[in-house]
């Protein structure tokens, strides 16, 4: 088999942790697997040369940021080969120069636009271990590049797909996808399986196992990923198009409660206003979630949505800003706010999943504020502190735990 | 004017020092020249780097090694660049890849083999100080090499070759270079100006200021150098082919206490025999200085080497090998040996500088052992304990100290 292995930061962080991964690459190896490990920068490497950076320059260029930054996976990478060679592996290790991976030139958040394969294809025929820099390219300035939060994932993804390898084994600190954060749900299960779409919404939803970005380009190029711990040897859940086992209506939920509700009050009811104004906030990078319009009455109407608490004092800038222009009689935020999510490829076909939804909430005792549906996902607003027990409720209404 | 500049390790060893040479460095630019910078890793890095690969292999490769070790200069020009840009100086770091240093593909001790200027001077033509990493290079697999002791020195020596710089200035923790080290010979002068070939023969002889492959190289090439302080604003000492003033006798007094002298006694006294004897030391690696073969007796002579004293244990081996071989009937290694050696470009047509030495050695009382003359040198070999009152009479003797 060709594996692409991915290890994050902490799983070598410290010289033992290396010497750990390292066993786990030989084990591999020695099975008579082609082995492509990607790697991110040792534990708070990363942390301490923004650090650095900050002493000199509270605004570094982000062109200079990049070019200290890679140089913290590069060290991973050396380090790696270094172990394995004194296991007697024989490993080489290479840059994202060395690799040809063609980036976008946008500096702390580059996108992947091609992998020139040569090199890799032509350390595997050796036999070597290849040992790849994680969240970091070059773009058509021959200048490094950093891909932004779950780089090393999508890296990892990318060569997978540029390589056509059988599968792509994400390593963390857990065992893998759960139908819920088992620090609230205490009988959460894991998922031996999940396809992508489920994958994305959950990994939206505040389940921080996986970055999107390397799902969506999963799906995209179908390459099979695992996600599993580099502490055990437990199997891990499989990511891939479809799932084999049974259906389950739902396979999980998750819980978010660093957001914030907007509500826009009695606007003039005209074709276009809406949309006038979420390309302002589009405009201004203001990730909308869910938006709720009000039946028309009058000819005004409400308009709610949810965004991540952080970007609450940019749009309170922004409405204030065109408050008039936009025709609002009044404005509400609301920061005491959550959203649980269910998420199940077989809710498609089933209209009984948004009622059973509402039975838990109400034999919980938990008021909705608002309720989104998607064809995959079932998101609702509700009070913060109600948010652990919601969870709960809907994971075991849908019989998802342990028995 | 086009100005080359390197800074050492200790000299961006911290924020602070980060700042103190950003700026020089801006003072430079603002003059209005066009200025690169030749940067080391910041203190103790390339150690710390040595320090972790070590806990994982006791013999890491040297290809991986080289990778490792290639990050740490990368982030001291990266730095630098921020520390630049908060001075309002538009800068740009890069590294050997982007610079395409084309160095031999050894690892650990690579030879700079050709530099493509087109980036450097693009960067420069848009007004960039343009900050490019020391001591490293990329060989044509695209693999990372480091160029080995002195390397940032020949680096910016090569570059200022390469891109035609009116000046090329190495920055130390010293003033310049001095008729002998102040710490042995208080009323030591610095010198105005010194020929390439007088700080070769001072540079192999314990004055470590520059690496002898820098100078060599800009002798080859003609480039101007200038080594000075980074802690101060003195003028320092220019290095050229010819020197301006006034030429004098004698330019400087070097001491070494780190060799030791080796003996063959009574080897037969056949052609070839020499031969035979230094072309398996230098098979060997070993690196020899001095050779005195006495007057032949009875066919048979005595040969007596002088070597780095590091080098006594594989030399004791080599010996042991060949004793029988070589036909030698004995063998004396002497380890409290020192070297003192006087150079200066004026001594090659004034036969009287030797014995001028004698003198000086006569009137300190000090045993010479074995001398050995070069067009700009003479060497002695004494007793240790006598190195330091042997500089101060030579020193004394020529006139060269402050009056």
């Amino acid at each position: 088999m060709l594996i692409v292995q991915k290890y994050g930061g902490s799983s070598v962080a410290d010289a033992k942790r290396v010497k750990n991964v390292a066993e786990r690459i030989a084990k591999t190896y020695r099975s008579g697997n082609k082995v492509i490990v990607v790697l991110s920068a040792q534990g708070d490497t990363t942390d301490e040369l923004i650090e650095k950076a900050k002493e000199l320059n509270a605004t570094p260029s982000k062109r200079e940021m990049d070019m200290l930054l890679t140089t913290g996976e590069q060290q991973s990478v050396a380090l790696m080969a270094i172990a394995l060679e004194s296991l007697g592996i024989p490993a080489i290790s290479l840059n994202a120069a060395q690799v040809k991976m063609h980036t976008s030139r946008d500096y702390g958040v580059a996108r992947i636009n091609k992998i020139d394969t040569d090199r890799i294809e032509s350390e595997l025929y050796r036999n070597n271990v290849v040992i790849v820099t994680g969240f970091q390219g070059v773009n058509r300035y021959d200048d490094l590049t950093t891909l932004g939060r779950g780089g090393s994932d999508t890296t990892a993804v990318a060569i997978a797909a540029a390589i056509h390898a059988d599968i792509c084994e994400i390593y963390t600190d857990v065992d893998g996808v759960y139908t819920a954060d088992p620090r609230v749900v205490p009988n959460a299960r894991k998922l031996e399986e999940i396809t992508y779409s489920e994958m994305l919404e959950l990994a939206s939803l505040g389940a921080k196992v996986l970055h999107n970005r390397s799902v969506e380009m999963a799906k995209k190029y179908n390459v099979e990923l695992v996600v599993r711990s580099s502490l055990n040897d437990h199997e891990g859940t499989k990511v891939k198009e479809e799932t084999e086992v049974e259906k389950m209506l739902v396979s999980g939920v998750a819980g978010d409660d660093n957001i914030a509700r907007v509500s826009l009050l009695k606007i003039v009811d005209k074709p276009g206003k809406a949309f006038e104004v979420f390309n302002t906030l589009a405009k201004n990078k203001i990730n909308v979630d869910i938006i709720i319009q009000s039946v028309a009455t009058d000819g005004k109407r409400n308009i709610s949505f949810s965004i991540n608490k952080d970007s609450l004092e940019d749009v309170k800038k922004i409405v204030d800003a065109n408050i008039k222009k936009w025709g609002v009689a009044g404005v509400e935020y609301e920061e005491n706010i959550a959203k649980v999510s269910v998420v199940g490829a077989g809710m498609v076909a089933n209209s009984g999943v948004a009622s059973k939804v509402f039975e838990a909430m109400y034999d919980a005792d938990v008021n909705i504020n608002i309720i989104s549906t998607s064809e995959i996902k079932i998101s609702i607003l509700i009070e913060k502190d109600d948010m652990k027990r919601a969870m709960r409720a809907i994971h075991d209404k849908f019989n998802l735990g342990l028995v």
